[in-house]
């Protein structure tokens, strides 16, 4: 059996040449891979146009390690977190917070509702002890995206700081440091870069970094530790994932020569189209409409056949070469279909008949 | 140019088929994946012998990452933790605690002195207030090995617990946890097992993770979230190294083909016995004596030429096809070899070969 694609929002199905680039060891302290973090660093940088003002700090571990460390390093322990919600990647925000001892305030949207600047707005009003706001870009528990420049403008009146979960946008959806303003900027190499995933990173502002007393609550996700001792020896503090680093090279040198952030997400609002389309003429209903919906994830409403069990339809789609995602809502019954990675538009049809196949094969109804 | 090989003690040589595994996609949620995971924590948790009392917790990131992870879930905020000290990963652990704020005693020894369990006996003795032990067993800052089981007998009989850095000794030297009384072992993929880094794992005893009430100081790094979720799910809580764990279990196959840990110690052991015999030939000293040195990494006394720099060293067997290792010691001008990764002693004395001619061509003297 051929290995099947991954319709998942990360690990996503990454091309044969970035898998390649693992083919190789690297030694962690050599210079070879020192020059390797740096040039993933400043392309990071320069994709949300942050090279004047911002850093690119690397973190081993998935993206939530990246999400707790600009948490734990950026928020004093008397800091006052806003997280506007608007799903799961939301409340893990709210979730860490707890954790490390921060105060959180959360602001409650519905599942389907595009976080609202003018209640961001005046909940930072009502309450001035709140120091910053803690927001997911696009929301991967549905795939709704959140209007980022407009909130970042609000936060910035209230003078109060931005952390912005950007796991499942950058490199796809255009965020431009240089008109909106972000303390730090989090995602992984995983995701919308089509690396492999293993690594994190916070584009980060310099002189926020650098004056941060260390606040941290943890040695391994110490930001500011791990920026210090990158500026000076130009290596990572700990054993850095060397592979997942090199494939993650790889894997921008396509992005840069594909178009980079316009061409990435043309490709996926293309893919996203072709999947969206082909569903609703089977008979599916999206959960967002669509001038909410981000081209990362689309959510559709589960059949309604009472027959109907994701974990058969998942096996069988499986069976014929995709993986699909489960939903993340605890009210409605829904499942998830990625839209990134190293596929294009065809691929989505492709997908698509293959779930009516699947429908027909169970006897499901969508 | 060839890959050099990496005389380096993680990231090390791992064998082509190690890496080929990386060439395929996994989704997280598949089963497929699931199974990957249950079999090389299985297998893990076999090597120690812990299968009647032990499981398996994997975590993202570096060793580090487990190591604080262990600390942080299973030492409660009023634990007291003895360090015996002899070298800069016994330092690192208790930097961690400290960073907990769990309350820290050091045990000082000097560098090439083994930890002493009567002194580690008497400490327990004078202060009845020491909760846990945390303990490295090979110190890869010199190389010198701990004797673990007699500091675990001691340990016990002072009710407390222990906690292991396995990291560069896991799979190498044998630990007997059906003998040797130990609550946490932490190691990682990319040590002796000769996976890619990238991924740790703590060998825990199973009554005390699933009593363990959520000491944990971070999401990130709590295992006791990631244990109960992983028995619920068969899944990693946050995105896992999908290549990393698909490399790893191909590295533990192979090395389950050699022998296991017995035939693994018996070949890292002619690799050092390769290099020590032929550095001595050529004039250099170990930092340790013989009955010390764990056959994992050597530490070897800096050339006393005036001319010596190791980064021109370095650079010179660079070039030939061997990666070094710098010291880590603050007192001492030294150098370190690495004896592991999927490398024999015909390797080592390539290296050695390469390392005289390296002196020659810089004019130094060992």
């Amino acid at each position: 059996m051929t290995t099947p694609i991954l319709l998942t929002p990360g690990p996503l199905t990454t091309s044969l040449q970035t898998k390649q680039a693992m083919l190789t060891d690297w030694g962690s302290w050599d210079t070879a891979f020192n020059q390797l973090t740096a040039s993933v660093c400043t392309d990071i940088v320069q994709i949300a146009k942050g090279d004047a003002t911002h850093v690119c700090i690397p973190l081993q571990g998935s993206g939530t390690f990246a999400v707790e460390a600009a948490l734990g390093t950026l928020v004093p322990p008397h800091g006052k977190v806003l997280v506007p919600n608007n799903g799961a990647y939301c409340q893990r925000m709210a979730r860490i917070l707890r954790y490390l001892g921060r105060a959180v305030v959360l602001l409650d949207h519905r599942d389907d509702e595009p976080a609202d600047p003018a209640r961001i707005d005046a909940a930072l009003a009502a309450d001035l002890t709140i120091t910053h706001v803690a927001q997911v870009h696009c929301e991967t528990g549905t795939g709704i995206l959140n209007p980022l420049q407009d909130i970042a403008a609000v936060v910035q009146r209230h003078r109060c700081g931005l952390i912005v979960d950007a796991m499942s946008s950058f490199g796809a959806l255009s965020i431009d440091l240089t008109t909106t303003p972000i303390d730090a900027l989090i995602a992984a190499s995983g995701k919308c870069l089509e690396g492999v995933p293993g690594m994190g990173f916070i584009v980060v502002r310099q002189d926020l970094i650098e004056s941060s007393p260390g606040y941290s609550h943890s040695l391994a996700l110490d930001l500011h530790d791990q920026w210090t001792y990158l500026q000076k020896t130009g290596q990572w503090r700990f054993t850095p994932p060397t592979h997942v680093v090199a494939a993650l090279r790889t894997a921008m040198d396509q992005f840069l020569l594909e178009g980079g952030t316009p061409a990435r997400g043309n490709r996926y609002r293309a893919n996203c189209q072709a999947l969206t389309q082909g569903m609703r003429d089977l008979g599916f209903r999206t959960l967002l409409p669509d001038e909410h919906q981000s081209p990362i994830i689309v959510t559709f409403h589960a059949p309604r056949s009472p027959g109907y069990r994701f974990e058969s339809l998942y096996r069988s789609v499986r069976d014929k070469g995709f993986i699909l995602y489960p939903g993340k809502l605890t009210q409605i019954e829904t499942f998830r279909v990625g839209c990134i990675g190293a596929i294009g538009p065809e691929v989505m049809r492709q997908a698509v008949a293959a779930l009516a196949q699947s429908l027909q094969e169970l006897g499901v109804e969508p």
